[in-house]
């Protein structure tokens, strides 16, 4: 089967390496504006050749958007004009109901299947790419009744093929959960690193004195602009509904520690510690 | 050396195992209330032998402190007082200023270095320790001025043989540095595993959808309180004063997804991303 992707950055090309690997593709073919990237990408072995942007689309049985969610809802439609019925199309994009309602209507509806696999790195490009990054994660496919049986049945195999655990979910729910587990991590992390260098004028001290806790809490920070507003900017509902209660619950640590309550902190902190029975 | 280690969990653990591998040790003392642990650190070969409280200090050439930072801070007294002038006692807690204040004018002031070894996992207890913690972090000894000679250079060898990067610093700027680039990564971890819990009520679905970015946000909210709390307490000015402006910089964040300025969201982010090149 021939596989073309559009976007070889870092989802995108994670995907090529493991499904060349897995014999799942038979060729992959590289889409992008970047022709840095194509070359980039070429030379990595994550992609055997590149196309211009309508061969590409028409080379390929399987099309696999790995773009930045508001350039996906825009090329969509174009891609969908292009296809046939034997071919199928996916996206992975972090927000899913807008891109959705967006095609709903389009005749060729069936031919797509919206996805998103719940990885990523704070890194971007090619070189970012790795075969095994998916293994064990989440992907969710929403709206399943809406594509076609064959279609949804090829990209159960792609999923397969990247050994993550398949769910299926409403659009509308995948972005509320999103926003809740993914988006708003990305918010506080990038909130933490202007916090730290508003305080902290002495960069140096930041790198000498940076902890392991501190890097991993400010690592989402270093994700790129490119990929998050659009995201945000689709989900913004969502993200500032979770965003309002982030604050609040930052308002009751600060409440806590002006009051002296020290058995309120306390309760706050055991409740935090919750998390450690649900995340493993 | 006969090294006693007052408090076998994570940090005091990982101490031992370390300076025994490196010869520094010739023999291991555990000193702990908690007697589980004590069992616990022999079984697992970090401690030689356990001893009660006086005689453990007795015994000790050096004697390395590694509880939770309000009970370091009752205990020291107490350690001084049956210190002759060969003896050294350090202490690892992550706020050093009212430990500092506390024992200033002990006559025995000299043989006590205030450090904070600049690791920690949200894990505790002895089986967390692990030799190679330290290696390549920073190491903070406060006010040296006010130890001994002989002691401030036997701590150099203690950190050089953890294979970690000495620095030294005023106890009350390490207090701020600290809040700023280590306490607040805590507050920020805590609200966000209680914003999720909050908002998030199907607990397997947080499960089911946790990527490795929120994981990784949310990793210090596994941290235990009776550590926390009491870093906070002695810590609180500093800690609000970090706070609020973490809290501020969210409402930015607010903001501007609030009045659908995605070119100011833009802005924030790109500030954002300049923790990168400071982290490394």
């Amino acid at each position: 089967m021939n596989i073309s992707i559009i976007g070889t950055g870092l989802i995108g090309g994670s995907m090529a390496l493991k499904l060349k690997q897995k014999g799942l593709a038979s060729k992959i073919i590289g889409i992008d504006k970047n022709e840095k990237h194509l070359n980039e990408a070429k030379s990595l072995g994550i992609i055997d050749e590149y196309l211009p942007f309508d061969e590409g689309v028409k080379s390929a049985d399987l099309i696999i958007v790995a773009i930045p969610v508001d350039a996906a809802r825009i090329i969509l439609p174009n891609i969908l004009d292009l296809l046939n019925d034997k071919q199928t199309i996916m996206d992975v994009g972090s927000t899913k109901d807008g891109i959705v309602k967006a095609i709903k209507n389009h005749p060729n509806r069936p031919r797509y299947v919206a996805t998103h696999p719940m990885w990523g790195t704070e890194n971007s490009g090619p070189a970012a790419a790795m075969a095994d990054a998916f293994t064990g994660r989440a992907a969710v496919i929403c709206n399943q009744e809406e594509s076609a049986e064959d279609a949804v049945k090829l990209v159960q195999k792609v999923y397969n093929a990247l050994e993550m655990n398949l769910l299926y979910m409403d659009s509308e729910d995948h972005d509320i959960h999103t926003a809740y587990i993914s988006h708003i991590s990305h918010i506080t992390s990038y909130a933490l690193a202007n916090t730290v260098l508003e305080k902290e004028k002495e960069e140096d001290t930041i790198f000498q004195l940076a902890s392991t806790g501190f890097s991993s809490t400010v690592r989402l920070a270093k994700s790129h602009p490119e990929m998050w507003v659009p995201i945000f900017r689709q989900n913004k509902e969502n993200v500032l509904d979770v965003l309002n209660e982030h604050i609040s619950q930052l308002r009751k640590f600060k409440s806590a520690l002006e009051k002296e309550n020290y058995e309120y902190l306390e309760e706050l902190i055991l409740k935090a510690n919750k998390i450690r029975g649900i995340l493993k």
